[in-house]
């Protein structure tokens, strides 16, 4: 890891001089939101969305910002300013801590860290041959939030091993969702469709479905489980891995477990969008 | 907080001067275990208990504890022996987080932090005037872990204000679990009834069924929600806390909102028991 400049609570010191007491209640109860954002030609990509995202979160679990969206801004400009290879693109972390606690479950005043991270590099083949997911019944909690729970991530490590599985696609009470950490869309015919409650609203989804509208009927909508028998291609996508294809549901090989057309269509327009930035 | 030494990967130093880096995967991922007892009269209570479940869910987890049971033991007693007020009794928090990251995702090595706490102190309207809780959906995920996944705690506050309510009591399908941080118990007529399932075994939860076994009749099983209409008393059971009494839920008064007489006939037994260990 680059030993970048960081934010933390009114110090800017290199990544490796910033640490948390083992009080916070990140560590202690899973208490924190974070957001995710990344530079494209070192600029960095729909700020003010992922900023409004941040601030949304944690306004809703009465976690008090102790900077402004503003000045959260002018930190990133300044830490970029800061960043060790000035050529690479890099990505920007915000993480709002629930705070230090003296009784291990309550506190008053959250703690605010900005990091500068480089990009982790996938191989090509995770693009141009997707992924298998495999279907998990299990609701996010408070989806919506962009909050640090993820454990079912690791709860099911041992069973993506023996699946041979890249990632979780969620479905609770019939309906699918997300997947562990990105959402999840399918093809069918000239419709585009992913659904639309009980997910995090990513920026990545949010761009792909304004990018696409002109090529493809959206339906933003619940998805049954029994649906995803009818995809002729499905993708998931993130902030840090873009748009990732998926090829396999559980024993289910999507078109014939070969990336489809509108797939690579839908990259290759994201990454003319996030060219032109 | 007082400054007790603890121990954070083959270190012992003072509490303030332990810490944790920012890539750590229980701060970005909420991907910790943890485990919480204490001393009475200097004595650990039922410390293997404690560090056998501790060990089963770094296990369950496939988080590898980096020294054994036994050596967590020993430190135990190096930390208490090092301990600032010697004549008072404290907290020993054994924490195993996921462990630093340089993706943000995975990591191989686990963070082990040993932590000897001043005991939080409550107020005796709590044990002798009991608490109000209010019934809500939700299953925690993997139960039976330790796990520091505790965000309905935070999502809820503002909920729990509004009803003046003290916990909540999570039920799932029609059936209840636990408390927040706490095992449930209602008593009906002479039977001692808890749900067995889809709940953390708690040892204070143990301890309370050996005691009381020669009192009460005792069952572990399923419990409705509708079931609770017919409690004659209720209380929760935690390591920290011990026996708080239920006496309200939701709208409905238990015992017309007083303390039960075997509420406080397990809370005696429970105090003599300590008291002899």
């Amino acid at each position: 890891m680059q030993d970048n400049y960081c934010y933390f609570n009114q110090q800017i010191l290199p990544f490796s001089e910033l640490s948390l007491r083992f009080n916070d209640l990140s560590i202690l109860r899973g208490f924190g939101i974070f957001d995710y954002l990344r530079t494209y030609q070192g600029i960095p990509f729909r700020i003010r969305h992922y900023l409004q995202r941040f601030s949304n979160s944690a306004q809703s679990l009465e976690l008090q910002l102790p900077i402004s969206q503003e000045a959260i801004e002018e930190l990133i400009e300044e830490l970029l300013f800061l960043r060790v290879e000035k050529s690479d693109d890099v990505g920007i972390r915000l993480l709002l801590t629930g705070g230090y606690s003296s009784d291990s479950v309550h506190s008053e005043i959250p703690n605010l860290f900005i990091g500068i991270e480089h990009l982790h590099t996938f191989k090509p083949e995770l693009y141009s041959e997707g992924i298998k997911v495999i279907t998990y019944s299990h609701q996010r909690y408070i989806p919506e939030i962009k909050s640090t729970s993820y454990l079912p991530v690791y709860a099911t490590a041992k069973k993506l091993r023996e699946a041979q599985a890249q990632d979780l696609l969620y479905h609770s009470s019939g309906k699918i969702s997300e997947c562990t950490r990105s959402n999840f869309f399918m093809i069918r015919g000239n419709t585009l469709i992913t659904p639309k409650d009980g997910v995090l609203m990513g920026i990545t989804r949010h761009t792909i479905l304004e990018l696409a509208k002109d090529y493809l009927e959206i339906e933003e909508r619940d998805v049954s489980i029994e649906e995803l028998s009818q995809a002729d291609e499905c993708f998931k996508t993130s902030s840090s891995q873009l748009i990732v294809p998926v090829v396999q549901i559980d024993d289910r090989l999507i078109n014939q477990g070969k990336v489809g057309a509108k797939t690579f269509q839908i990259q290759k327009l994201f990454a003319q969008y996030t060219s032109q930035v």
